[in-house]
């Protein structure tokens, strides 16, 4: 009973800090001090001291010689796992480049919904000079966007009410695209997530019909109008369409 | 006070447990049961289900369609992270493929330290039909192998004993191994860690003269005689200087 207890409360908190302590780690922070650690997760010094030597000590977290930390190496096993995991069939990959090419190079890509989230798990990118980049893994809000309206449709109205009010959305509204995205197959969104970033999204599913993942284009507004979407649209389904039928995507829970 | 309390002791136990569940998947498991998860781990299932509910949450674990759980999307993030933070410089890369190429085909390797373990950041594989591979980020002993008594070779004697008692090894033994690898500035081992699988290994030192690496030669006993040994050691002291002297890597904490 005492194990059950302690991840029940400050157990599963703990975990939740420590992979939060992770995630401060990106692009634009690929080391980082303590301090700066302590600052931006608002945690206690001595919590943020104690996770990051359970990370350390599990190769998570690497200390350089300046003291600064980095990712560390025993991400790198993970990485291959996941990389393996997530690693599309041929034919998967063959019918993103295809969309990409049909559309004039926009860049085509998967997302697939992660807890409230959505995660792009696969792309071509475009070949415009002027292109959308998303990088494969990155956490999206789920709310946002064609993909996420498309991901959205598949879901209860309980979860996509959370969805909505941790985002502070209107859940009337957020609903109401997902409801639209479930009739149609496909949704369309402008600069909802990003300012000039525009993107349609059509649905994936499983082999029990339920919504997998989204495949989508994405690029500037400049080039998504009504009439680039209306263009796109039919190699969109059409690509919707080949990824559903590799049946390589599952629903996740 | 109470949230330092719930990371010292509870918290930092379910983070390892939550890290040592995603362990357990691997190449010959590339998905899991719950069942199979409390099996192999040895902890209750309530606490397995909480762990993995959190896991899940934050994309480190899917749950598939058939209810198994796999490696997470949420991971590929980190495995970019971490490739990113691991990826040698071209001079090093070059440095291992040389390497490899002048000791007649075998496979070259660097290794860092973590915590008491080690694990191959970076290799070139070698061009001999019999191969001895490993995995890039896979943990390995720190008490055996050519490579493991290189890194010993920059630690504190009281870091070593810790080593030797959690592997159930002799400490004056390793600290042997331990004292010629820092007199020698290299090792060379046979079948410690796996039959019939030799290395030579010599030290990459950070710019203050620390141990911080291993670059080794690894490959199928009967191809590391100490005739063998002997023609390799030039090669290989010659990659580890060229290695410290790209100083791209920090001796760790």
């Amino acid at each position: 009973m005492e194990r059950a207890a302690s991840e029940s409360g400050g157990g599963v908190r703990s975990v939740l800090r420590a992979l939060d302590l992770l995630a401060l780690f990106d692009e634009s922070h690929r080391t980082r001090s303590v301090r700066e650690l302590v600052d931006a997760s608002g945690l206690a010094k001595s919590t943020v001291v104690r996770l990051v030597a359970t990370l350390e000590e599990r190769g998570l977290l690497w200390v350089q010689s300046d003291g600064r930390l980095t990712p560390g190496a025993g991400l790198l096993r993970w990485a291959a796992l996941a990389q393996e995991a997530w690693r599309l069939p041929l034919e998967a990959v063959e019918c993103l480049r295809v969309l990409s090419v049909e559309s004039g190079g926009e860049s085509s890509r998967i997302y697939v919904r992660q807890g409230t989230s959505r995660v792009c798990v696969a792309q071509h990118e475009g070949t415009q000079q002027l292109r959308h980049v998303v990088r494969i893994g990155e956490e999206m809000p789920l709310w946002a966007g064609a993909s996420g309206h498309v991901l959205l449709s598949g879901c209860t109205d309980a979860f996509l009410r959370r969805v909505a009010k941790g985002a502070g959305q209107d859940p009337e509204v957020l609903a109401e695209r997902a409801r639209l995205a479930a009739e149609r197959g496909w949704a369309a969104s402008d600069g909802e997530r990003e300012r000039s970033v525009a993107a349609v999204a059509a649905r994936v599913t499983d082999d029990q019909g339920r919504v997998a993942a989204a495949v989508s284009l994405g690029g500037p507004s400049s080039r998504f109008t009504a009439e680039h979407i209306e263009a796109f649209l039919p190699v969109l389904t059409k690509a919707a369409r080949e990824l559903t039928e590799l049946r390589f995507l599952s629903a996740g829970s």
